[in-house]
């Protein structure tokens, strides 16, 4: 059997996950369409609404990690020469243009320096000139720790016939993502952040708009494994098979949901807040100082300046791991280097968290 | 926590996981770029070389389930306007037409009635007369219980200097798989169904050939999420950060090549054809025939036509599943409500399971 140490994880992702949620991976496998595993499929359905505030009907587990959820709705939401505009303020946005181009779309983007999240008047304003079919901008940039805005988007990007598409892998079930309320027509997530559960599912939903543009598309999509319509028909309608789903995976993301509505959404956002402030005191009495816009920054990854006195940034992290079996994030694009990135994600935003990560850091930080 | 039954996994698969590869599915999760899961990551792609029979240094677990395996293949290894064959003897033929086709392909299909094999010197003719740049086939057609003979088909295939595409989900560990002594370019499988873990990764491996043709492409591979030479560099070379693979369906992974390699390729082989001739037997004394090509019918995969006493197939197959939690499988496609797949892959081909088979079997039959 494999011999692994046991990983305190606060790094980019994946989180913690709760003894529950590994029991519930080793349950014993049963078949992709076995009516038992129908039920857990509209039960993951059901709890995904919750999380997610709305009510689609297309709100499924895509058989693959976040990435693969991204270009699930880029592959089906983009058809070759549809105008897109994306927000690019760091690493996963330039994903998400990459997917977008991928799919046969003309790519506009929109900038930010890492960090710091966009305008959302900047957005409309570019909306208004573009006239867009789609824009897609990130809720919680994993490599800048940027909190974005998305509240008002939804009407300029209607007003021109466009669809409004959210990358919320990192903020699901941290930080309020109200999908109806927001009129998003399509969001996709990750399992291994505040879920925690570990990765290898991607949480999507699709509004009404989004399908009625998929249904009517000119062109198949060019994934078979990701087509929207297939995969729909297996977690709904029709049933028909399409591919073997990960049975234990959605196993686990089953468990992983149902303790996140039994801490209840508000409970989690507001637990996330307080162990992020406590997390943010205690950096800041270090000498690390926060590197992203202090109006728009997440509570659950924390993208720091380390003090003066570290050198080898690489190194002690390396050192926070093998001693203390602590995972902190470095430093990703072109933050590599320059930037720590320390997760307080779903299980792992405790108190007792934080004290072990100060106590490593206070073992190994140089001395002023 | 979920309520589940166990089931008797003898259908297309999922198959029956042994519990130290659930134990492993349930270890504490690390990073995807923790120096431990590097290694990991190294274990499983020396053991997949060994299951595989190869050398290729392209040897990985594809972070989707097998579908995702064989679109990699197509969405790497198609260009637009390649000249593609496809064998086309059951429903997983037809699907690598299909992925071939969306990756830009020109797809000729070769034709087979479904349980039948192709014979080899049919094909190398049509392979002569089209020049394909890329010839596919399944080896074992979970659909039909096909097996397909690869030994004489490469030659003509890098005659006129295309590429051979193995589908080797359901026989990867039951039958042998001789990838560099057939000469096979590229090869993918499922984790599902001999290897006896969870679904959830696809193997794969590419010959030097195949990567030759991956480096030299003209356009941009249609997908991110299952672009090779990213996935490459993260699963080996520079180990740059791609997407975060799904870190405990790689452990449950790890340990079911253990398992397979323990028990040696060739024991386990005989293991499969000795239990499926002990299930043939007793399905031939209980009226059951034998459906597909008896020249070339596969051991894992048996496809019945049911004795003429069943007029209610579904029925039978859901009182298997509800009384014996006893999971067999229905015919696919156009052998829909026609033929049962009888399963005997990896952990599942014991003779203790070919006697619960039977005792459930006598049990629901109705009389002659």
């Amino acid at each position: 059997m494999l011999n692994l140490p046991r990983r305190l994880l606060h790094g980019p992702g994946p989180s913690p996950v709760p003894p529950s949620v590994l029991e519930a991976l080793a349950l014993p496998c049963i078949g992709h369409m076995d009516p038992q595993f129908m039920r857990v499929m509209n039960e993951i359905r059901e709890m995904l609404q919750q999380v997610f505030q709305t009510d689609n009907e297309m709100t499924l587990a895509c058989s693959g990690t976040g990435s693969a959820g991204g270009e699930m709705l880029m592959d089906n939401l983009v058809e070759p020469g549809d105008r897109c505009l994306i927000g690019v303020n760091g690493v996963f946005g330039g994903r998400l243009a990459e997917k977008a181009r991928r799919a046969g779309g003309l790519v506009q983007t929109v900038e930010a320096d890492w960090g710091w999240a966009f305008d959302q008047d900047e957005i409309i304003a570019r909306i208004d000139e573009i006239r867009p079919d789609l824009v897609a901008l990130v809720h919680a940039e994993t490599s800048t720790g940027a909190l974005q805005p998305f509240d008002r988007l939804a009407e300029a990007v209607h007003r021109h016939g466009g669809l409004l598409v959210m990358d919320c892998v990192t903020s699901l079930s941290g930080l309020p993502v109200k999908i109806d309320q927001w009129q998003i027509d399509a969001a996709y997530s990750g399992t291994q952040k505040c879920l925690s559960c570990p990765p290898g599912l991607s949480p999507v939903t699709l509004s009404e708009r989004a399908m009625h543009k998929l249904q009517n598309r000119q062109t198949p999509v060019h994934s078979w494994y990701l087509d929207l319509t297939l995969v729909g028909n297996y977690w709904s309608g029709s049933r028909a098979y399409h591919h073997t789903a990960p049975v234990n995976m959605n196993f686990g993301l089953h468990e992983a949901l149902r303790l996140v509505l039994e801490e209840g959404l508000e409970v989690r956002f507001a637990r996330h807040q307080r162990v992020h402030e406590r997390l943010k005191q205690g950096l800041l009495e270090r000498g690390f100082q926060y590197a992203s816009d202090p109006e728009h920054s997440l509570p659950m990854l924390n993208l720091v300046r380390f003090p003066a006195t570290v050198t080898d940034e690489a190194g002690l992290r390396r050192r926070l791991l093998d001693e203390f079996d602590l995972e902190i994030g470095g430093g990703l694009g072109k933050l590599s280097g320059k930037c720590w990135r320390i997760g307080l994600m779903g299980h792992g935003a405790q108190d007792e968290n934080v004290d072990k990560i100060f106590a490593a850091l206070d073992a190994v930080l140089p001395a002023v």
